[in-house]
């Protein structure tokens, strides 16, 4: 993604350290964290330094290959323990379980230290640089969906910040925008993080892509005015089935996109689907702490002795996405089955 | 409604001023303002300290009637340029139209002066006493809806902050709890104002009444999981077909309600429906300024190249209202036209 100029990446290995954007600081702040250790990669997932189901996959296998970096004996169980660690950071994120045991596995291949420590950093360059590639391609393909002149709607952040490069709804605006069509993003501000306003807002406006920014209220009175014609997610987990699981009010979308005729679509890297996964029913939902919901920026919006919930996925059935854009093609929900076997 | 263990009303009139609660401070401070003239009264129903479109009624008849006591002669023409002039203050709420109305008639019937000002407090006063009675009786027959442990979710504030006292979907959720009923109230917060977190949460905790707050993104996820029994929200217009106006994102719940088979009732007095307009499709939708979704609490949450747009309300056609709860009994939007001829 382009940044003041330059191209980055959400997160990459220097040297020893692992850096990110901390997207806990966007849009106000842009800063680069440095991550020296285990328990500073887990902090800056538990917190959402960095979030986005491929952002965290690639971060858990840096993360995993920097931890094993600093063993002093090539120890699998303690390397096993460790990728629980990672795993315990943040539940519904299939990505992260995914891209943990690639690494994993390619350390295991390895009879001594030095050559799992090898393995483990040529592994987690090899996932982010995987990763990237599969975005890039979900931005080609998902392009033919979107016509010149195409009003988008989006929720939460499924750009670059959520992966490693270029996003998954956001890849597809993005090549559409490259290519010159005169796209307009609708963003839904995504409470309780608000990462649609400040984080899909905040790429769209460092590469100039037209966009206006909506309360996550105003998503159904646009599409039944008639003014969305195709609304794009992303994705954190997809079961067997074609059930997805996102950020909380993805369902509400996805349920309106069906009353008024709107195309759904899932974008989403093959590392999302968990194929041992039958049904959504089956993938954990993080609750967070309630604070998300009574507190902005510091501000108590609600009484003191006011609770609030605040479950951060929600399961949007099969029944009403239209297609899944991955990198090996659009797919009806029900068809994405058939990419387990690799055949496709 | 208690606040602070004192019985209070939203509006009401004070030898000359009028007084109001200034609700653009809540849940933070509790402050009483007074309004000296049509100009300061004007301000108080564009700046969102009174708000909900029967409490917008009652201080319309409030307004004109100490506007005509401030007049130094008995001109109609005058008095239908006020009458204008607070009806210009905010589109779409109905009830401001019929207060003024109701206040305008009693007025013309006078042939001088000080006759006309003593019918325009007359009838302010038993406006607002209506407007109570109103609400109270919209309590009693909803709560025949709401069984013991029931679970309501109410969108942005339908209140007695909304109303001269007692509420409208609050009047439901007020009765049921007053009979002892074991309910609890999911509160949506409502973006872009935060209504539901600032102001139904407020009036719920004055009054011990069980709620959580929820991100409005939320709602589907427990409609989804069965956890809602009924969704009641206000109206702020009511066309004469059932279609009803209410602040935007009531129309994804209502949608959201009928794909979960979670009924979905209006509760709202009778001056909120405009027999004279057909169908949603001729209700005024105001669109307020970008900033109330841009900014926070008077922190900007978006990057500063980004605009936003912020339609105050939604229309939700007929067919998705289960009922329309008024002081005179519930009915199906389709039968509402009935109550033109004031025979039910």
């Amino acid at each position: 993604m382009i940044i003041n100029g330059q191209p980055y990446r959400t997160v990459w290995m220097d040297d020893e350290a692992i850096k990110t954007i901390d997207q806990t600081l966007l849009p106000g702040r842009f800063e680069i964290v440095s991550l020296h250790d285990h328990h500073e990669v887990a902090r800056s997932i538990e917190s959402m330094i960095i979030r986005g189901a491929p952002a965290i996959g690639a971060m858990g296998a840096y993360g995993l290959a920097q931890a094993v970096s600093q063993l002093d004996r090539g120890d699998l169980d303690e390397i096993e323990s460790l990728k629980q660690f990672f795993h315990a950071t943040r539940p519904t994120a299939y990505d992260l379980t995914h891209a943990l045991n690639t690494v994993f596995d390619k350390i295991a291949r390895e009879a001594d230290l030095p050559a799992m420590q090898q393995a483990a950093i040529k592994a987690a360059e090899a996932y982010a640089d995987q990763s990237v590639e599969a975005c890039r391609k979900i931005g080609e393909l998902g392009n033919q969906l979107i016509r010149d002149g195409a009003v988008i709607l989006t929720h939460c952040n499924a750009g670059a910040l959520a992966t490693v490069d270029y996003g998954t709804a956001l890849a597809v605006v993005r090549v559409a925008h490259y290519e010159g069509k005169n796209i307009t993003v609708y963003v839904d501000e995504t409470r309780p993080r608000l990462q649609g306003a400040k984080l899909t807002a905040w790429e769209l406006s460092q590469e100039s892509i037209k966009h206006l920014i909506i309360a996550d209220n105003a998503a159904g009175y646009y599409m039944q005015k008639g003014e969305i014609d195709i609304v794009i997610t992303g994705a954190d987990r997809i079961a067997a089935n074609g059930d997805a699981a996102n950020k909380i009010g993805t369902y509400e979308k996805a349920v309106l996109a069906r009353a008024n005729d709107v195309p759904f679509y899932i974008a989403a890297p093959i590392s999302t689907i968990d194929f041992r996964c039958d049904s959504g029913e089956h993938i954990p939902i993080e609750e967070r702490d309630e604070s998300e919901v009574l507190i902005i920026d510091g501000k108590r919006i609600a009484p003191m002795d006011s609770r609030a919930r605040n479950p951060a996925f929600d399961i949007t059935p099969a029944e009403y996405i239209e297609g899944i854009i991955t990198e090996k093609g659009i797919f009806k929900p029900a068809e994405i089955k058939l990419l387990a076997s690799g055949n496709v």
